[in-house]
């Protein structure tokens, strides 16, 4: 509709998504440590397919079937799977042109709920500028679907909500009337002059400092590295043709 | 446990309340547009006690046993009540020395959810420094419950639980780790200079002022009116004695 804008809705956490019905939307997924940036890493390096499962029993049976799988709980690697959660886990050597189960603890659980959703894709700020652009093209309403930590909130989810809803808000073809998206622009200001200063105070730091596993927070903001966008089409993740 | 901080978590919506187990935590229920504004109110102008019931058919059937009864759903009163969830229809001719069956769409659940806790206390703008007092004094674990909209996160209730957080961190005696708790300090701090300026975007603002509902907003803003503080007792509210 001419002059009409489109909506952007932010959910905090997969256990709000109820609250949120609009088949017609298009659902981005995000949840920056660390499964969307490994996803989009993957991506970038080659993948073929992933095919994100939400239990360990499916990616346990997949493995069985001799599949590759990249399986996670609260940051540390399943002792069935080929490797864990982290994207430099993902190399080009590893991924290329490979199909790979992937399960993770908030991440592909956030991916099997969107899918009532027009489209599913997969944000991350390495991603940034592309998934913006494609956004504007496909031109319909957006529901940024957070991963948070265990149905919780979480900080670092909300402020790549934030920086992407004032990105879509700026074009003027978009508006928000949702009080979760308005805090996360508001929280994305507080933090931009210096994000990896405020991603410091996240809880999710902390865990995975205490797994010597925080070597990947300065990749997992760093914005553009790729342009590749990671879609949901049947049952498996493949990249979005432009 | 001398040297050792109390914890502050803040749960943005009743959804999310069953992540926050800590049986030993003070709750405190935020609904600030308007079911805890209200309450507070209601004891200000003396009533001898709330009855809080989740359900309209619960409200239905004591006002079958001729009770009094405030009952909203969508900021509407229901027809069969007295009157419904603005603080001023809590006057001292009405409401003084009488017990008051309430029900409202968002913040009677989450006083019913957080029985659970060691004890439950009223939080509003009009009985904040009170408030901040008693915490101290009590000096247990506290869970900022926000009634939120619908199950929905919501500004006006995070922004009362981040210049709470904000008072019991500044006293020494409390620390968080918990994310939703330093996003509502920050938020905070965007929104104090001019509270209710930051608020005329709520979501809850519109709402109201479509129903002419708006007009409480200023009221339910306003800092420190009252040194009561209302706090579950069995099955009803009652003013906790200091």
């Amino acid at each position: 509709m001419a002059g009409q804008k489109r909506n952007i809705e932010t959910v905090f956490s997969p256990a709000l998504f109820p609250g949120f019905r609009n088949p017609d939307a298009i659902a981005v997924i995000v949840d920056i440590l660390r499964a969307t940036s490994a996803i989009v890493t993957a991506f970038h390096n080659g993948v073929n397919r992933i095919i994100p499962v939400g239990t360990l029993e499916e990616a346990r049976t997949f493995k069985q079937k001799g599949y590759m799988v990249a399986a996670e709980r609260d940051g540390l690697v399943q002792d069935f799977a080929d490797f864990g959660n982290s994207p430099f886990n993902f190399t080009p050597e590893r991924v290329k042109g490979k199909n790979i189960v992937y399960s993770t603890t908030n991440g592909t659980q956030a991916i099997q709920m969107a899918r009532e959703c027009s489209r599913v894709l997969i944000g991350a700020y390495l991603n940034f500028t592309p998934l913006v652009n494609s956004l504007l093209q496909m031109d319909k309403d957006v529901i940024l679907l957070c991963a948070g930590w265990k149905n919780k909130f979480n900080l670092e989810d909300t402020l790549f909500a934030g920086a992407l809803a004032e990105k879509l808000i700026e074009s003027g073809k978009y508006r928000t009337i949702c009080d979760s998206t308005l805090a996360a622009v508001d929280l994305y200001t507080c933090a931009r002059g210096d994000l990896l200063a405020y991603i410091d105070k996240v809880a999710q730091r902390s865990r995975l400092r205490k797994n010597n596993l925080d070597d990947v927070i300065d990749y997992c903001h760093t914005f553009d590295i790729t342009h590749v966008i990671p879609a949901l089409k049947e049952d498996f993740l493949e990249v979005l043709e432009g």
